[in-house]
């Protein structure tokens, strides 16, 4: 029997309830929530799919994948339903993927925990690739063909490449420019580009430039998605992965319908009856996520500046709703208190003040790199009604609750620098 | 890339619902779903758990939990929520045990149709084991002795064993002496039971002797169970596993926790707050489950009735809702129709007489038997409210709806094997 640990950022969700439940003040930023309520048309459809007890077909009903086609048709990527395949979350569709194609896998460095370990259960190797100085989520193009050269020279047959669009840990979107020279190197070096677009409705600045991989090399991309972050839906698992019209598009999504068969049968029937409301994105679920993504993108910000105060670099965050900091320019001042790398900064902060981090080097980012993920999300409050009040906030960081978490990590931050 | 299939029965349900798109009258035997409308407060409940949008602990909550331990507890297993891992259906977690214990793996012939292809995807190899004359869902303990050895001989190494209690496909319940026998192999080869208790709510006779493995062999024992058919809820994908308590079983059920993390996060809140209400068995759902499993008894035993008046042998069904004839007794009569195999006899009933079942070598029957399973639930009716009908008769067999169809069934197989 393999040895087996549980997800780290699920695990580090279960350790903070356990100090919160001791009555520590614990401030959570090591966990990839939206950390909203639910919408309330959301739970209406939920209601209405109740009578759903039926098993249904495997890849989802024909009207939930007609409204997935619709919300991918509408983002210049015209798809039909039959390249639709629904799942509880898109981890077991990814996780499919990683099964049905053949080859290693190239992640962006530092990536989501997820698609390492998932790479391995299915036999592979992933290879962590350096992310460009601009943004995450995507491999730097020259890294990215050195890393090719180097797998090949181990013996290895790199052939898919993951990228995340916007990013997460970094909350980041990758330029056109950066996501055009990977497609031309995936195309080079025939790989197959399983593009996590999950985060692609929290996109703060709705003018921002979005391009699909799947826009630039259609028939060798992949895309998955779900409701868990635009909709804050995580615990209803709703997964989608859209597969390329032809030939080669057709085989892997029967792969991945065959392993879905096999090992979840199929999306929960009330979940599908959310699916298709929410693909099909009525006026009000649209503003729904339009005020969702300003609220994050507003608290990113701010936490974004209060890291680079004390002396951080980091990207400033334009998607999802994390900040990456790097303390390498303090690092001469953060090893008199014994933080020498990753783990050391994570355990200092949670020791001193309190904050939960989640480590860099559980993102694939080197051990000795002083950087960390914050999931500024966490910060809307505890309750339904204070995260209501966050999204119906125009400066949602001057609300006394948030104002009051964003004081205590900055003080923790500039004292920690000092 | 490997060749993938749908699962067999999924399959088959998408290929009838196209045919009766089309007007065709089907009689559809194929599919295994309790085909009944959701207890109300079962809906009751989903709708009370739909503001739970978070994230939860990867096994679930505790009050679900708890509410699963108690179950079990209340079934001569005594169970704290530690031993308990939520996921959505049970196949998700039979498929993360494949990949958790190593070995080999030993299943019944027939077995459910997941079973080998599971096996498969976790790089195993499945031994069918023939079951014994009494039952189904059990090896013969000889047979079990034999296979073990040959498996051997061959270089593998066999150590799981999955029960199916009661049966699909058999439609029976294994004798408490021979479930004892196959423990008592399982500690002499030091094997891994796995024990599918899914149907165990749907044994017909309430008064019928129930004895889980997990009351004989409690440290090698994990018992896989859910919702789907007792509660005819496959559309919602709720399933749980109780693994044993010590050091394996801890050992275990991190493994699967771990594979949970990365594959599916956890079963949907909504539906922890409906294995919640369901696990704690009120008595409204007592009663509801003992109103289902005499509806099932009834029509699986005019269905039986069929089979052996036509010319087959079957055993008598005592638990879930299936039939698992074979004609060989009337094999002669059959191949002057061209009828040799199982394929040729399920080809030959959809051809004929528009009638569904799902062939034997589907199960990992051998391919020259004459067999096939038969869900009988699939008579309920096609609307809610004829299920309701069927489900509140004291003779759901001569409901005119019910009747009709199995006239229709036995003026089929009269004439086949006239």
């Amino acid at each position: 029997m393999a040895s087996w640990r549980v997800s780290p950022n699920l695990a580090l969700n279960q350790l903070v309830a356990a100090r919160q439940a001791n009555g520590e003040s614990i401030v959570h930023l090591g966990f990839g929530e939206a950390r909203l309520p639910a919408f309330a048309p959301l739970v209406e459809r939920l209601i209405a799919g109740a009578s759903r007890n039926s098993y249904g077909p495997v890849a989802g009903g024909p009207a939930a994948r007609e409204a997935a086609a619709g919300y991918f048709s509408r983002r210049r990527m015209p798809t039909s339903s039959d390249q639709i395949v629904l799942a509880p979350g898109s981890k077991p569709l990814l996780m499919a993927l990683n099964l049905v194609v053949s080859g290693d896998v190239l992640i962006p460095k530092p990536a989501w925990n997820t698609y390492a370990p998932q790479a391995e259960l299915a036999g592979k190797k992933a290879f962590g690739v350096p992310i460009p100085p601009q943004a995450g989520g995507i491999p730097d193009p020259a890294a990215l063909r050195e890393t090719i050269l180097a797998a090949r020279a181990l013996g290895r047959d790199p052939r898919i490449v993951i990228l995340t669009l916007p990013d997460n840990p970094t909350g980041t979107l990758a330029t056109p420019e950066l996501i055009r020279e990977v497609c031309t190197i995936a195309e080079q070096e025939d790989l197959l580009i399983i593009s996590d677009e999950i985060y692609r409705d929290v996109v703060h600045d709705p003018k921002a430039p979005f391009i699909s991989p799947a826009e630039l090399v259609p028939p060798r991309t992949v895309v998955t998605s779900g409701f868990s972050k635009s909709l804050a839906l995580g615990g209803w698992r709703i997964g989608v992965a859209r597969f390329p019209d032809g030939a080669w598009g057709n085989q892997i999504r029967d792969g991945v319908v065959s392993f879905a068969s096999e090992v979840w049968s199929t999306l929960a029937g009330p979940m599908q009856e959310v699916a298709e409301y929410a693909f099909n994105e009525p006026p009000e679920l649209r503003q729904r996520l339009a005020d969702s993504a300003r609220l994050h993108g507003a608290v990113a910000r701010a936490v974004h500046q209060i890291m680079v105060d004390a002396g951080a670099t980091c990207r400033p965050p334009t998607g999802a709703f994390y900040v990456y900091p790097d303390f390498e320019p303090v690092r001469n001042k953060l090893s008199l208190l014994g933080i020498t790398d990753s783990d050391s900064l994570r355990q200092h902060i949670l020791d001193e003040y309190g904050i939960v981090v989640l480590a860099g080097h559980l993102l694939g980012d080197d051990f000795g790199a002083l950087r960390f993920k914050a999931a500024t999300s966490m910060l809307y409050g505890d309750t339904a009604e204070l995260q209501q009040l966050a999204l119906d906030s125009a400066d949602p960081t001057r609300l006394p609750h948030v104002r009051d978490v964003l004081t205590r990590i900055e003080e923790a931050f500039t004292k920690l620098c000092a």
